[in-house]
């Protein structure tokens, strides 16, 4: 049941929307004119996908598709389960089958796989700096549009949980919504009639008496925005277990863990799946 | 005809169906229950985006789109072109219209802004580590699955240049595909005999050796993959300017400048696609 | 802010996909071969949609994007919200436009608009049913596939509340959940820790004794399934408020009273969704 | 050949594509985060599909298709064909493999079967009330959006006939068609004149008047809508076996048989379709 | 009424998807390369569609459309209505906008044009061949595909009538159902319980032997197929007025007058959609 | 590596989409109705795809996909490879497996395998006609929407060359974007700098004098639009081998040969794709 245990939680339905678009943009109407001309049609070949760095994997059941979707004979064997730290020149992955598929799938299979992997090593830090602390590290929705379900994926894979999928199945009061609807009080009234039981109610504040206000009303977490560590740790105070506390803004690797040790149960970070580099892999032939 | 001019090059029926698919996964089949609990619907707001940091601006023709696919009475006025280079805190466009359709479509307008803008601020930094040389800054197929479009449309407006597209419209014949040709002159007759007269021919070389060999045979370019600077700059020597040269492999902001004043004509760096940062921007409303 | 103030939670994305596929399946490649026949291209006509039935009115928007999608100088007028009760009789809209739009468009907005404001229909019976009492009617997964948004937004029409979206948005544990995770304990805790802190917890019991074992661990609601009366009201009492109670199976229109007086705060009915008859509207042409 | 023999007539385009889009709707981009938490990914299980009352079953092979959807290795073995008329408690599939597949798939796939067994369970009550006439009773366009080719298999499986598909497939000149041609008989002639040679066209009489004036120009069949039983002994007489005779308006299980003894042909009934209550089927795992 | 009268029977829906599909191959991620280098953003052109044969006009909705699908802001004007026959020379259609737009859109706009206008044209040579007979040009299922909606309405253009649309919409019994269903008779009587009562049947019969065997079952057309000229005039008296007679089998333009004086009722041409040239139609800049 | 291998450049993905088009339209949302009902659901049955004239064959695994797509149960043996030039009665494939999807995807099989057959035979026919010239046959963009890579895949298969696959992958500088640009040479300056390193620029040019000035700047291929052969031999002495030359304009199976002789590289036809018949294929079913 652990995320390492494949790609549960990434519907399969869209797996395969994902690579069909992928494929269908390096391949155009023409295919690969490269592989087509310089290899002969049954041709046979293996490879493996190996990490140049150390990192986290997340992906494997993509990649796998991706050359399934270019060639249904490709064999493909992952060596490690989505979730696993590897280090830097393990094989996570063994391929075999007609060359040209090989060939052909490679780039998109690593796209996704480098891409899914660059996240959850990043989320890896983030978890490791906040070791032996109550806080867990959380992802938002600034993710790259199109790939919200791999990126939270690969937040999971990389030991982070995630926060709302969406606009649709959760309630995120920010200042805005609080101003249009007359105040805290009647914003999360509005919000508590408007949603259904199994919706949570988060509302977002920048200040200790924005807190204090909210904490008046009946929600189940609150969003403790951009405020340095003494107010935090004030904050949690105030706050006394009674909701879910969440810290958010310039959250680095560098600041993480004294924020985690103000007690907040949750740090959210946009950087994960909006600014984390790729995890280097690539897939070498065998001769 | 600069690129800042808008949009040019990326297809009004990419940027509809990105979109669409972007809006799909945040508002799930429920659509925006925070917005559509706290703001009345006939409420009217004034807001605009606004850069965090410096960087350079690209895809603003997206974030207007996904706002109309909202709600088509959305005013969108974009301050600046693509392209355009803003200091932190300049605002980049001003939007007005029904206030749940700003708040409802304000993170997927800002995820592709802001991820357009991030690579095309990183392109503009190795743009101009390298200005008073002769060489150009190009993208890869290191990109983000199903936004190939997108990403090599930022790097344009961050004044690179775009290497192919993708399998089907340059041939670049690697080291796996000499070996299956049985040598590099039999991978390049193959590819010259396969291809249109339209498609270019690039060659893959890893040292001076596999250089020299390639020379010997019509090709329009040659990759100089993972060279030192010397070997570089004996690269270029041998090629005496009668094909494109590229540099690849291991390219930083740091090292971009002494691979530059080697004479190559173009240096391919993967991270401008693969792990650029996002420029940090936001949707500010007006009171 | 109210439900019938318009479309809320029903995203514009999803109505034009919804509202194109209903037009493809009537008019194939051929479209309407009897319009195009006998009404000349140029004759204008108008309309008024017209309730047959007593009912409540869900699906204005979608009646109206499908005559649209047909033509998109039809004009269509609403004189009433989305969850306005109506008598028979009653003129819910006007249309003018051109005479083959509004003859070949009429079938798949009737289809659209009498199939949800039946649904919102019935579940208005249930809501009144239980006037006075804490409880509220909710609805189920028990959907007409491919139009679960439509359905819920009815559902919210006709004054209900929805349940979670999917099986992604909300955790509601079962009996075969709690078998295949060794005891009701085991997948709380599993699904607490799988869960981030935006999802709520549901536990389906189907005896006090079942119940008394999940109220010793954290969840946010229970399911009371297939209780009759004199049980339901020992659950409402044992969990003393400290959970949501949710009553389901076997909920009829003759029993739904006597459930609401046991205290529950939830009675969900399948059958909005799945069984609701659709409430007869027709198009009737102005002479 | 006959209708129990499978999904004769049923797309397996279109069941790959609506299984599709029920899927995606039911898990999002997070999938089954219950089954996900609590069932272990190697888990495997049975389980039987199974009637909760009598009724007609239709839809099995959709029901297999969404399984599979979700998991390729579920195996499924219908123990009927579509058409069968089962008892309450009959067994009606077994299915086998990963447990969590089975879970997650179970809704859509019962979504799907039950709907589509609840029209061929109503569809065949109205064919049983008319045993002995020479009237079938026949579906309308009255269909919920999306899903016209599965109900109308589904009135297949239930002893009806289908009647026209769309708007494309046959000609059906109404009262709004007749004055937009200046008369019955400038209707029929254009119809004629447009339609090819494979089209049948049918026209909608209120009247005797109406029905006379019909029958002076060539059609191959008339609708005779909302007529009292008297009147459409008199209409079938006035017709005489040339055309066939189509009873609709109002029918219901009471009253279907006095109008089946006019001796029409047909009886429409559009709440086969629009106001069939689901027949109610469940997923029962074995221990 | 006339089918010159616009787009009737080509649904917008179809349009709209085909033009997009056609521009996606065109443009490619990376959209008009040359116009966009060459050509100001800001530059505005009118141009003419001008036909440079003499020919029959169809799809000038559609070349529009695609025009739109460039650009919204690029305005079109028909001079004629599709079904027109122009001389060559003659301009159809006039446009102006963007002039970036006209250059990118001019490609996929005249291929849809000149392919569905070379379809209209080969028909109204047919149609004008037997000119003064009873018989009428009808189409096949032998389309390009993907475009059947285009071409049978094309045929539509050029005076011809459609065949049945598809598989799905009329009755077709050739040799090879007649063995499966163990002779003639038996094939029509499962036809006939197997279809609606708005479904047509055809049978196709080789020798004039057959065509009585169909005869003595209730059909609306008999499909005469590869007979020559004096085999068909026996057919067509043998027939006698009572069914609906189609010649098939290798007509051309020499060869169809004569069976047209046999007296048959239609004449299918699978060359209409399958084998048709062209109609040359190009773009003129106006200076 | 020869064309004739396979369907190398014909990306599945594109297949699979096509495939499902074209049994969308033929099938519609009833199916076969006349297999359906005239073909016992466990019949087999054995068939053979035969050339009913001489030709080249193109599109065997597009066929082949039809059938697979209607029931995965089909078997399909090609006797020849795409690219092969077989004789009248020849026969290409043999298939078996269910009577009813023989019956069924045959007309889809057909029309793909004889549309794309027939491009491939025009094709090799212009081909044959230069043989022994230094000429290659190209394509052009003319092609029929939506089936641009299969029409290209045809023209190789005839043993053509590809011209650019779209307006996206090469430059082909008309007489409109040089009047836009302010003539050839700031035309040519905005393609170069405008187009990546690996795009091609072709010019095209109408007379001697524009060829003249359009060498003057670095281009890789001259378009020598619409000259007669006199000027056509010139205008390749002029360009001397410098550049690729292409000869377009007007060209037939007549005239191709004496064009070839000019000593041009390429000669582009738009009839291969615009105007090619079918070549005639049947499926032939064994007794």
């Amino acid at each position: 049941m652990s995320e390492a245990s494949g790609d549960a939680g990434l519907p399969r339905v869209l797996i395969a929307r994902a690579v069909e678009a992928a494929l269908a943009e390096d391949l155009g109407t023409r295919g690969d004119i490269t592989t087509d001309a310089t290899v002969a049609a049954d041709a046979t070949a293996a490879a493996t996908f190996g990490a140049r760095r150390a990192g986290v994997i997340a992906g494997l059941a993509v990649a796998e598709a991706a050359l399934h979707a270019v060639d249904s004979r490709v064999s493909f064997e992952a060596l490690v389960h989505d979730g696993a730290a590897v280090e830097a020149g393990a094989v996570v992955a063994r391929v075999s089958g007609p060359a040209r598929a090989l060939l052909t799938g490679e780039r998109v299979a690593l796209n996704f796989l480098s891409h899914m992997s660059g996240i959850a090593t990043l989320t890896r830090r983030y978890v490791e700096r906040i070791a032996g602390t109550r806080a867990r590290i959380a992802d938002t929705r600034k993710t790259t549009p199109g790939l919200r379900a791999f990126e939270k994926y690969a937040v999971r894979c990389g030991g982070g949980v995630n926060h709302r999928s969406g606009l649709h199945d959760a309630i995120l009061i920010k200042d805005n919504h609080i101003v249009a609807a007359g105040g805290v009080e009647a914003a999360i009234r509005a919000a508590r009639a408007h949603a259904g039981h199994m919706v949570k109610i988060e509302v977002e504040v920048g200040s200790l008496d924005e807190l204090q206000a909210a904490l008046r009303h009946p929600v189940d977490a609150v969003l403790l925005d951009n405020m340095d560590v003494t107010v935090l740790r004030q904050a949690v105070a105030m706050v006394g277990g009674r909701v879910t506390t969440e810290a958010s803004g310039g959250v680095t690797l560098d600041s993480v863990r004294a924020i985690a040790e103000t007690g907040v149960d949750l740090i959210s970070v946009g950087a994960l799946t909006h600014s984390a580099p790729i995890l280097d892999l690539g897939l070498d032939f065998l001769p």
